[in-house]
């Protein structure tokens, strides 16, 4: 079987290279389907670029009408195609290799977009892991990323990154945030009878959430007080949910 | 096996005497299992006294404190128990009879409380529905229902029933609220490849939202331009989606 290729953001600490939660949901896909794979870094400033160098579609559109290009993005070299975004990604990985484990388990795609959804408007409430998280971002980024990082987030945030969530009152206030959001989709995982959304078995719902929390715990905070303050939510269940991912955290390097 | 006994309000016209969108859900999982069963009617006036005599819980509780009670409920004489909630009653229904096709097919318990999450989520945005529909949900009810509906209606809405969708913009308004919100969940389907949320097999999550378009279809609209018009959203998938339930609308009616 030929390389797949995963172009993704790099941060500048060697335990937090690989830090971005939708790049991070199709890294889960590749390891827990055991594809061979290497990863591309790519800076902020060079993403457009790359993607329409190599044909990759633009994800959304800008208010100012211009395409808008983000990572991942996965290229195939048996079938010579490149996708966008970390749905279609594993979409295109169930149906093009489906001798391994699937990402959509039989009958269970529409709920995957309908837990999509649900898990949208969960986060969409405080956007609060992102708030603890962007500085953290922004200080690990490589020079020409994090000036692009700083100068599109101060904008959407509307506030200096470092005036988001400091120390003290305002930072605890957006960890019960995160904590009231949790809780909403630990209750989904309880009525299901756990440890996954299916029960024993992973899938890619599974993977959304474990990208989006691995994001604290590699980039920030791992054998912190904070990681552990989240991985204690729900009475520990997040911890022993991420614990449950750490076979599928292997970084797989390539060109720097 | 003896019969089961399911509790609904009824309406004062023969064919919409079964019309609250969360008893339909419980009457679809009956039929769709086939359950033997018998309905018996009760008054909204008159619910919570038939809760506290039968022992059945409480589903709420209301601002000021007490109680509130609402139905389905369900009564089993095989094991004489009493259950309030149309989820907690679908519960029931596959632990108690396993050997009936199941609400929950494995696996997807915890799916299905995402899907109710974002259900709610969509629905809550415009409550359009309810809008459409709640002045001819009043017309139809019993003298004592009609007086106790429009009272609370009312409060909640804070308007007179008459003025929440009068014929014109405004209830052309809320139908595009309407089919903003079933657009959002077509695409749910259209990813899973329906027609059912699961493909081609039937579960809850699509009783849920028969539950509530049967509303539309039973209680006032059944042939008629404004039943059309949903029925033509998404390029007529929900029409057809409602077809596919006919077999499991029949009434069993009990004592009057």
């Amino acid at each position: 079987m030929s390389e797949l290729v995963l172009y993704d953001i790099p941060g500048k600490s060697p335990e937090s290279k690989a830090w971005s939660p939708n790049t991070w949901r199709t890294r889960y896909a590749l390891n827990y389907k055991g594809l061979r794979y290497r990863t591309e870094w790519i800076e902020y400033p060079d993403i457009a670029d790359l993607c329409k160098k190599i044909g990759a579609r633009p994800t959304d559109v800008r208010a100012d009408g211009s395409n808008h290009y983000t990572l991942p993005v996965l290229y195939d070299p048996l079938t010579e195609t490149v996708i966008s975004e970390s749905t279609d990604i594993a979409d295109y990985l169930d149906k093009t290799y489906p001798d391994t484990p699937p990402l959509f388990p039989a009958g269970t795609r529409g709920f995957h977009a309908s837990f999509q959804a649900a898990y949208g408007a969960v986060h969409a409430r405080t956007n609060a892991l992102l708030k603890l998280v962007v500085l953290s971002v922004c200080l690990n980024l490589n020079e020409r990323s994090s000036e692009y990082f700083r100068r599109t987030r101060e904008k959407s945030l509307a506030s200096r990154l470092e005036d988001v969530a400091p120390e003290g009152e305002v930072r605890d206030k957006w960890f019960e945030g995160l904590q009231d959001d949790m809780a909403k989709m630990a209750g989904w995982y309880r009525v299901g009878g756990g440890p996954f959304i299916m029960g024993e078995t992973l899938c890619y719902a599974d993977m959304m959430i474990a990208g989006r929390l691995v994001w604290a715990k590699v980039l920030l905070w791992k054998d912190s007080k904070d990681w552990k303050r989240i991985c204690a939510f729900d009475d520990g269940f997040w911890g022993k949910f991420m614990e449950r991912f750490e076979r599928y955290e292997q970084v797989v390097q390539g060109s720097t």
